[in-house]
Protein backbone atom coordinates (compact mmCIF):
# COMPACT_ATOMS: atom_id res chain seq x y z
CA UNK A 1 0.00 0.00 0.00
CA UNK A 2 2.93 2.03 0.62
CA UNK A 3 5.04 3.81 -2.17
CA UNK A 4 8.75 4.04 -0.87
CA UNK A 5 10.20 5.21 -4.26
CA UNK A 6 8.23 8.28 -5.18
CA UNK A 7 11.11 10.67 -4.15
CA UNK A 8 13.71 8.74 -4.87
CA UNK A 9 16.42 10.54 -6.86
CA UNK A 10 16.96 9.28 -10.70
CA UNK A 11 19.59 7.58 -11.47
CA UNK A 12 21.74 10.18 -13.57
CA UNK A 13 22.87 8.84 -16.96
CA UNK A 14 26.37 9.96 -18.02
CA UNK A 15 26.89 12.70 -21.61
CA UNK A 16 24.40 14.79 -22.80
CA UNK A 17 21.38 12.83 -21.22
CA UNK A 18 22.81 14.38 -18.05
CA UNK A 19 21.35 17.51 -18.51
CA UNK A 20 18.17 16.17 -19.83
CA UNK A 21 17.85 14.17 -16.69
CA UNK A 22 18.34 17.21 -14.45
CA UNK A 23 15.11 18.61 -16.25
CA UNK A 24 13.15 15.73 -15.83
CA UNK A 25 14.57 14.16 -12.46
CA UNK A 26 11.75 11.53 -12.84
CA UNK A 27 10.08 10.14 -16.28
CA UNK A 28 7.00 12.25 -16.12
CA UNK A 29 5.47 10.75 -19.14
CA UNK A 30 5.69 6.68 -18.56
CA UNK A 31 5.52 5.19 -21.63
CA UNK A 32 2.05 4.26 -22.73
CA UNK A 33 0.63 0.84 -21.54
CA UNK A 34 -0.27 0.32 -25.29
CA UNK A 35 -2.90 -2.22 -26.38
CA UNK A 36 -3.63 -5.44 -24.67
CA UNK A 37 -0.56 -7.43 -25.68
CA UNK A 38 -3.01 -10.38 -26.10
CA UNK A 39 -6.29 -9.55 -27.46
CA UNK A 40 -8.96 -9.38 -24.78
CA UNK A 41 -11.78 -12.09 -24.91
CA UNK A 42 -13.65 -11.01 -27.96
CA UNK A 43 -12.16 -8.03 -28.12
CA UNK A 44 -11.61 -4.48 -26.98
CA UNK A 45 -15.14 -3.13 -26.58
CA UNK A 46 -15.03 0.58 -26.63
CA UNK A 47 -18.17 1.15 -24.39
CA UNK A 48 -18.54 -1.42 -22.18
CA UNK A 49 -21.82 -1.84 -20.40
CA UNK A 50 -22.99 -0.09 -17.03
CA UNK A 51 -19.71 1.89 -17.31
CA UNK A 52 -19.93 5.76 -17.06
CA UNK A 53 -16.88 6.86 -19.07
CA UNK A 54 -17.86 10.84 -17.98
CA UNK A 55 -15.84 13.68 -20.32
CA UNK A 56 -13.94 10.83 -22.23
CA UNK A 57 -17.24 10.52 -24.42
CA UNK A 58 -17.29 14.24 -25.65
CA UNK A 59 -13.24 14.16 -26.56
CA UNK A 60 -12.07 13.77 -30.79
CA UNK A 61 -8.89 12.51 -28.76
CA UNK A 62 -10.35 9.85 -26.67
CA UNK A 63 -12.77 8.71 -30.07
CA UNK A 64 -9.25 8.44 -32.03
CA UNK A 65 -8.10 6.05 -29.06
CA UNK A 66 -10.87 4.02 -28.66
CA UNK A 67 -10.53 3.14 -32.86
CA UNK A 68 -6.86 2.92 -32.54
CA UNK A 69 -7.12 0.12 -30.16
CA UNK A 70 -9.62 -2.07 -32.50
CA UNK A 71 -7.52 -1.48 -35.24
CA UNK A 72 -4.34 -2.25 -33.36
CA UNK A 73 -6.33 -5.47 -32.09
CA UNK A 74 -7.14 -6.26 -35.86
CA UNK A 75 -3.57 -5.66 -37.17
CA UNK A 76 -2.48 -8.00 -34.70
CA UNK A 77 -4.69 -10.56 -35.43
CA UNK A 78 -3.82 -10.34 -39.63
CA UNK A 79 -0.30 -10.34 -39.21
CA UNK A 80 0.30 -13.05 -36.67
CA UNK A 81 1.98 -15.32 -38.66
CA UNK A 82 4.31 -12.77 -38.88
CA UNK A 83 4.48 -11.22 -35.27
CA UNK A 84 4.16 -7.65 -36.96
CA UNK A 85 2.71 -5.19 -34.92
CA UNK A 86 1.71 -1.61 -36.41
CA UNK A 87 4.90 0.05 -35.44
CA UNK A 88 7.45 -2.82 -36.90
CA UNK A 89 5.84 -2.86 -40.47
CA UNK A 90 5.91 1.05 -39.98
CA UNK A 91 9.85 0.73 -39.55
CA UNK A 92 10.19 -1.98 -42.48
CA UNK A 93 7.85 0.57 -44.68
CA UNK A 94 10.05 3.20 -44.16
CA UNK A 95 13.51 1.56 -43.59
CA UNK A 96 13.07 -0.25 -47.41
CA UNK A 97 11.92 2.80 -49.04
CA UNK A 98 14.71 4.85 -47.75
CA UNK A 99 18.35 4.34 -47.88
CA UNK A 100 21.16 5.05 -45.48
CA UNK A 101 18.47 5.70 -42.63
CA UNK A 102 19.87 6.26 -39.21
CA UNK A 103 18.14 4.76 -35.97
CA UNK A 104 17.57 8.67 -35.00
CA UNK A 105 15.81 9.68 -38.42
CA UNK A 106 13.43 6.08 -38.00
CA UNK A 107 12.32 7.73 -34.99
CA UNK A 108 11.60 11.01 -35.78
CA UNK A 109 10.09 9.62 -38.84
CA UNK A 110 7.85 7.21 -36.85
CA UNK A 111 7.27 10.17 -33.89
CA UNK A 112 8.47 8.01 -31.62
CA UNK A 113 11.69 8.32 -28.86
CA UNK A 114 14.96 7.28 -29.78
CA UNK A 115 14.57 4.75 -26.80
CA UNK A 116 11.93 3.19 -28.54
CA UNK A 117 13.49 2.94 -31.89
CA UNK A 118 16.40 1.20 -30.69
CA UNK A 119 14.15 -1.74 -28.78
CA UNK A 120 12.11 -1.20 -32.18
CA UNK A 121 15.27 -2.68 -33.94
CA UNK A 122 16.98 -4.81 -31.93
CA UNK A 123 13.31 -6.67 -32.30
CA UNK A 124 13.48 -6.56 -35.80
CA UNK A 125 17.19 -7.40 -35.89
CA UNK A 126 16.51 -10.44 -34.09
CA UNK A 127 13.92 -11.53 -36.44
CA UNK A 128 16.31 -11.07 -38.81
CA UNK A 129 14.63 -9.00 -40.88
CA UNK A 130 16.32 -5.95 -40.63
CA UNK A 131 20.72 -5.32 -40.40
CA UNK A 132 22.68 -2.39 -38.87
CA UNK A 133 25.13 -1.19 -42.19
CA UNK A 134 28.64 0.79 -41.23
CA UNK A 135 27.83 3.89 -43.00
CA UNK A 136 30.20 5.02 -45.38
CA UNK A 137 30.51 9.00 -44.15
CA UNK A 138 30.65 8.43 -40.27
CA UNK A 139 32.34 5.29 -38.57
CA UNK A 140 30.60 5.66 -35.52
CA UNK A 141 26.71 5.71 -37.36
CA UNK A 142 25.76 2.89 -39.05
CA UNK A 143 22.45 2.46 -41.87
CA UNK A 144 19.55 0.61 -41.37
CA UNK A 145 19.04 -2.06 -44.08
CA UNK A 146 16.34 -5.38 -44.81
CA UNK A 147 17.87 -8.24 -44.82
CA UNK A 148 16.74 -10.96 -47.65
CA UNK A 149 14.31 -12.20 -45.36
CA UNK A 150 13.20 -8.84 -44.36
CA UNK A 151 12.61 -8.16 -48.04
CA UNK A 152 10.28 -11.03 -48.66
CA UNK A 153 8.59 -10.44 -45.25
CA UNK A 154 7.47 -7.02 -45.80
CA UNK A 155 6.50 -8.17 -49.54
CA UNK A 156 3.78 -10.89 -47.93
CA UNK A 157 2.87 -8.53 -44.75
CA UNK A 158 2.26 -5.88 -47.08
CA UNK A 159 -1.07 -7.39 -48.60
CA UNK A 160 -1.97 -8.83 -45.36
CA UNK A 161 -1.61 -5.15 -43.84
CA UNK A 162 -3.48 -3.94 -47.41
CA UNK A 163 -6.24 -6.40 -47.01
CA UNK A 164 -6.56 -5.48 -43.03
CA UNK A 165 -6.63 -1.68 -43.62
CA UNK A 166 -9.56 -2.32 -46.30
CA UNK A 167 -11.59 -4.57 -43.54
CA UNK A 168 -10.95 -1.49 -40.98
CA UNK A 169 -12.50 0.92 -43.39
CA UNK A 170 -14.94 -1.73 -45.26
CA UNK A 171 -18.17 -0.45 -43.31
CA UNK A 172 -17.30 3.48 -45.36
CA UNK A 173 -17.57 4.10 -48.70
CA UNK A 174 -14.66 5.51 -50.56
CA UNK A 175 -15.83 9.29 -50.47
CA UNK A 176 -15.99 8.88 -46.65
CA UNK A 177 -12.23 7.38 -46.34
CA UNK A 178 -11.04 10.08 -47.89
CA UNK A 179 -13.30 12.75 -45.82
CA UNK A 180 -11.88 11.02 -42.99
CA UNK A 181 -8.36 11.11 -43.50
CA UNK A 182 -9.07 14.28 -44.33
CA UNK A 183 -10.49 15.41 -41.09
CA UNK A 184 -7.62 13.55 -39.28
CA UNK A 185 -4.79 15.48 -41.24
CA UNK A 186 -6.35 18.59 -39.96
CA UNK A 187 -6.32 17.98 -36.10
CA UNK A 188 -4.20 19.20 -33.86
CA UNK A 189 -2.84 21.98 -35.97
CA UNK A 190 0.25 23.19 -33.81
CA UNK A 191 0.30 25.42 -30.88
CA UNK A 192 2.06 28.81 -31.38
CA UNK A 193 5.24 28.83 -28.80
CA UNK B 1 21.30 -11.28 -35.00
CA UNK B 2 20.55 -15.29 -34.81
CA UNK B 3 17.26 -15.52 -33.18
CA UNK B 4 17.44 -18.94 -30.96
CA UNK B 5 14.41 -18.78 -29.05
CA UNK B 6 12.30 -18.07 -31.96
CA UNK B 7 10.85 -21.80 -31.67
CA UNK B 8 11.25 -22.70 -28.08
CA UNK B 9 7.95 -24.05 -26.61
CA UNK B 10 6.06 -21.07 -24.19
CA UNK B 11 6.01 -21.58 -20.78
CA UNK B 12 2.74 -22.80 -20.59
CA UNK B 13 0.11 -21.21 -18.30
CA UNK B 14 -2.69 -22.76 -16.62
CA UNK B 15 -6.34 -22.79 -17.51
CA UNK B 16 -7.48 -21.33 -20.63
CA UNK B 17 -4.03 -19.94 -21.31
CA UNK B 18 -2.69 -22.84 -22.08
CA UNK B 19 -4.15 -22.86 -25.59
CA UNK B 20 -2.95 -19.26 -26.20
CA UNK B 21 -0.01 -19.28 -25.08
CA UNK B 22 0.79 -22.31 -27.47
CA UNK B 23 -0.41 -20.42 -30.17
CA UNK B 24 1.88 -17.78 -29.21
CA UNK B 25 5.07 -19.41 -28.44
CA UNK B 26 7.09 -15.83 -27.21
CA UNK B 27 5.75 -12.17 -26.82
CA UNK B 28 4.46 -11.60 -30.26
CA UNK B 29 3.56 -7.81 -29.44
CA UNK B 30 6.65 -5.97 -28.01
CA UNK B 31 5.45 -3.28 -26.09
CA UNK B 32 4.63 -0.22 -28.63
CA UNK B 33 7.46 2.51 -28.17
CA UNK B 34 4.73 5.19 -28.37
CA UNK B 35 5.24 8.80 -29.02
CA UNK B 36 8.29 10.44 -28.22
CA UNK B 37 8.94 11.01 -24.00
CA UNK B 38 10.24 14.35 -24.95
CA UNK B 39 8.85 16.21 -27.59
CA UNK B 40 10.80 16.24 -30.72
CA UNK B 41 12.23 19.78 -31.45
CA UNK B 42 9.26 21.86 -33.63
CA UNK B 43 7.20 18.98 -32.40
CA UNK B 44 6.27 15.39 -34.96
CA UNK B 45 6.51 16.10 -38.65
CA UNK B 46 4.21 13.41 -40.31
CA UNK B 47 5.41 14.36 -43.27
CA UNK B 48 9.48 14.86 -43.02
CA UNK B 49 10.54 15.91 -46.35
CA UNK B 50 12.42 13.82 -48.97
CA UNK B 51 11.01 10.87 -46.75
CA UNK B 52 9.12 7.97 -49.10
CA UNK B 53 5.97 6.80 -46.97
CA UNK B 54 5.29 3.80 -49.72
CA UNK B 55 2.16 2.34 -48.84
CA UNK B 56 1.94 3.81 -45.07
CA UNK B 57 0.52 6.86 -47.08
CA UNK B 58 -2.48 5.34 -48.31
CA UNK B 59 -3.67 3.25 -45.01
CA UNK B 60 -6.13 4.36 -42.75
CA UNK B 61 -4.25 2.96 -39.75
CA UNK B 62 -1.40 5.25 -40.60
CA UNK B 63 -3.86 8.48 -40.58
CA UNK B 64 -4.72 7.68 -37.32
CA UNK B 65 -1.77 7.09 -36.34
CA UNK B 66 -0.14 10.23 -37.32
CA UNK B 67 -3.48 11.91 -35.87
CA UNK B 68 -2.89 10.25 -32.70
CA UNK B 69 0.99 11.09 -31.99
CA UNK B 70 0.13 14.90 -32.72
CA UNK B 71 -3.12 14.29 -30.37
CA UNK B 72 -0.53 12.91 -27.82
CA UNK B 73 2.08 15.60 -28.03
CA UNK B 74 -0.44 18.49 -27.42
CA UNK B 75 -1.92 16.51 -24.94
CA UNK B 76 1.56 16.35 -22.60
CA UNK B 77 2.13 19.87 -23.47
CA UNK B 78 -1.22 20.91 -22.02
CA UNK B 79 -0.92 18.95 -19.01
CA UNK B 80 2.47 19.11 -18.17
CA UNK B 81 2.29 20.73 -14.87
CA UNK B 82 0.38 17.52 -13.63
CA UNK B 83 3.26 15.06 -15.71
CA UNK B 84 -0.75 13.98 -16.86
CA UNK B 85 -0.62 11.69 -20.27
CA UNK B 86 -3.39 10.23 -21.91
CA UNK B 87 -3.40 7.05 -20.32
CA UNK B 88 -3.08 8.31 -16.86
CA UNK B 89 -5.99 11.17 -17.46
CA UNK B 90 -8.70 8.25 -19.05
CA UNK B 91 -7.53 6.21 -15.81
CA UNK B 92 -8.62 8.97 -13.26
CA UNK B 93 -11.73 9.92 -15.27
CA UNK B 94 -12.97 6.06 -15.04
CA UNK B 95 -11.74 5.45 -11.35
CA UNK B 96 -13.81 8.90 -10.39
CA UNK B 97 -16.74 7.48 -12.20
CA UNK B 98 -16.85 4.01 -10.95
CA UNK B 99 -16.95 3.04 -8.21
CA UNK B 100 -15.51 -0.45 -6.99
CA UNK B 101 -13.26 -0.57 -9.69
CA UNK B 102 -10.89 -3.55 -9.80
CA UNK B 103 -7.52 -3.14 -11.77
CA UNK B 104 -8.88 -5.60 -14.29
CA UNK B 105 -11.61 -3.90 -15.15
CA UNK B 106 -9.82 -1.02 -15.74
CA UNK B 107 -7.24 -2.68 -17.94
CA UNK B 108 -10.47 -3.93 -20.00
CA UNK B 109 -12.49 -0.40 -20.24
CA UNK B 110 -9.29 1.14 -21.32
CA UNK B 111 -8.09 -1.63 -24.08
CA UNK B 112 -4.60 -2.37 -21.87
CA UNK B 113 -2.92 -5.13 -20.54
CA UNK B 114 -3.16 -5.61 -17.12
CA UNK B 115 0.67 -5.38 -16.83
CA UNK B 116 0.22 -2.35 -18.04
CA UNK B 117 -2.65 -1.49 -16.02
CA UNK B 118 -0.47 -2.47 -12.77
CA UNK B 119 1.98 0.31 -14.20
CA UNK B 120 -0.39 3.16 -14.71
CA UNK B 121 -2.06 2.78 -11.41
CA UNK B 122 1.54 2.09 -9.69
CA UNK B 123 2.47 5.79 -11.20
CA UNK B 124 -1.06 6.99 -10.28
CA UNK B 125 -0.51 5.74 -6.52
CA UNK B 126 3.21 7.21 -6.70
CA UNK B 127 1.59 10.62 -7.42
CA UNK B 128 -0.70 10.22 -4.65
CA UNK B 129 -3.33 10.47 -6.95
CA UNK B 130 -5.06 6.77 -6.62
CA UNK B 131 -5.24 4.73 -3.52
CA UNK B 132 -6.31 1.13 -3.42
CA UNK B 133 -8.59 -0.35 -0.94
CA UNK B 134 -9.04 -3.71 0.19
CA UNK B 135 -12.61 -4.80 -1.56
CA UNK B 136 -15.37 -5.59 1.13
CA UNK B 137 -16.51 -8.49 -0.46
CA UNK B 138 -13.46 -10.34 -1.88
CA UNK B 139 -10.10 -10.01 1.04
CA UNK B 140 -7.79 -10.72 -1.77
CA UNK B 141 -8.93 -8.32 -4.38
CA UNK B 142 -8.88 -4.32 -3.93
CA UNK B 143 -11.17 -1.07 -5.52
CA UNK B 144 -9.38 1.69 -6.99
CA UNK B 145 -10.62 5.40 -5.68
CA UNK B 146 -9.11 9.11 -6.21
CA UNK B 147 -7.61 10.48 -3.39
CA UNK B 148 -8.35 13.78 -2.19
CA UNK B 149 -5.45 15.14 -4.21
CA UNK B 150 -6.67 13.38 -6.81
CA UNK B 151 -10.34 14.41 -7.20
CA UNK B 152 -8.67 18.05 -7.05
CA UNK B 153 -5.84 17.51 -9.56
CA UNK B 154 -8.60 15.33 -11.83
CA UNK B 155 -10.41 18.57 -11.62
CA UNK B 156 -8.30 20.88 -12.76
CA UNK B 157 -6.67 18.51 -15.68
CA UNK B 158 -10.32 17.84 -16.90
CA UNK B 159 -10.32 21.61 -17.75
CA UNK B 160 -7.13 21.47 -19.19
CA UNK B 161 -8.06 18.61 -21.43
CA UNK B 162 -11.37 19.95 -22.83
CA UNK B 163 -9.58 23.43 -24.05
CA UNK B 164 -6.49 21.01 -25.13
CA UNK B 165 -9.50 19.07 -26.86
CA UNK B 166 -10.70 21.99 -28.58
CA UNK B 167 -7.85 22.89 -29.59
CA UNK B 168 -7.53 19.84 -31.21
CA UNK B 169 -10.36 20.02 -33.18
CA UNK B 170 -10.20 23.85 -33.65
CA UNK B 171 -9.59 23.48 -37.44
CA UNK B 172 -13.30 21.82 -38.16
CA UNK B 173 -16.39 23.07 -37.74
CA UNK B 174 -18.51 21.14 -35.37
CA UNK B 175 -20.47 19.45 -37.99
CA UNK B 176 -16.84 18.21 -39.20
CA UNK B 177 -16.11 17.07 -35.53
CA UNK B 178 -19.37 15.25 -35.43
CA UNK B 179 -18.69 13.14 -38.90
CA UNK B 180 -15.04 12.55 -37.65
CA UNK B 181 -16.00 10.91 -34.28
CA UNK B 182 -19.02 8.86 -36.38
CA UNK B 183 -16.88 7.80 -38.86
CA UNK B 184 -14.42 6.64 -36.48
CA UNK B 185 -17.05 4.75 -34.55
CA UNK B 186 -17.41 2.73 -37.54
CA UNK B 187 -13.80 1.48 -38.22
CA UNK B 188 -12.72 -1.96 -37.54
CA UNK B 189 -15.39 -3.67 -37.50
CA UNK B 190 -14.87 -7.06 -35.81
CA UNK B 191 -14.12 -10.33 -37.74
CA UNK B 192 -16.14 -13.19 -37.77
CA UNK B 193 -14.34 -15.74 -35.83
Amino acid sequence: MSSDSSDAPAGITKGTRAAEARRKPRDPLAPDPGPPSTGAEGGFDPHVPDIDYGVLDSLVGYAIRRAQIRIYEDFVASLAQWQITPPRFSALVIISRNPKLKLTDLARILGIARSGAVLLVDALEEMNLVARRPAAEDRRAYSLVLTPTGKRTLEAAKQAVIAHDAHVASALTEQEQATLKSLLGRLAPPRAE
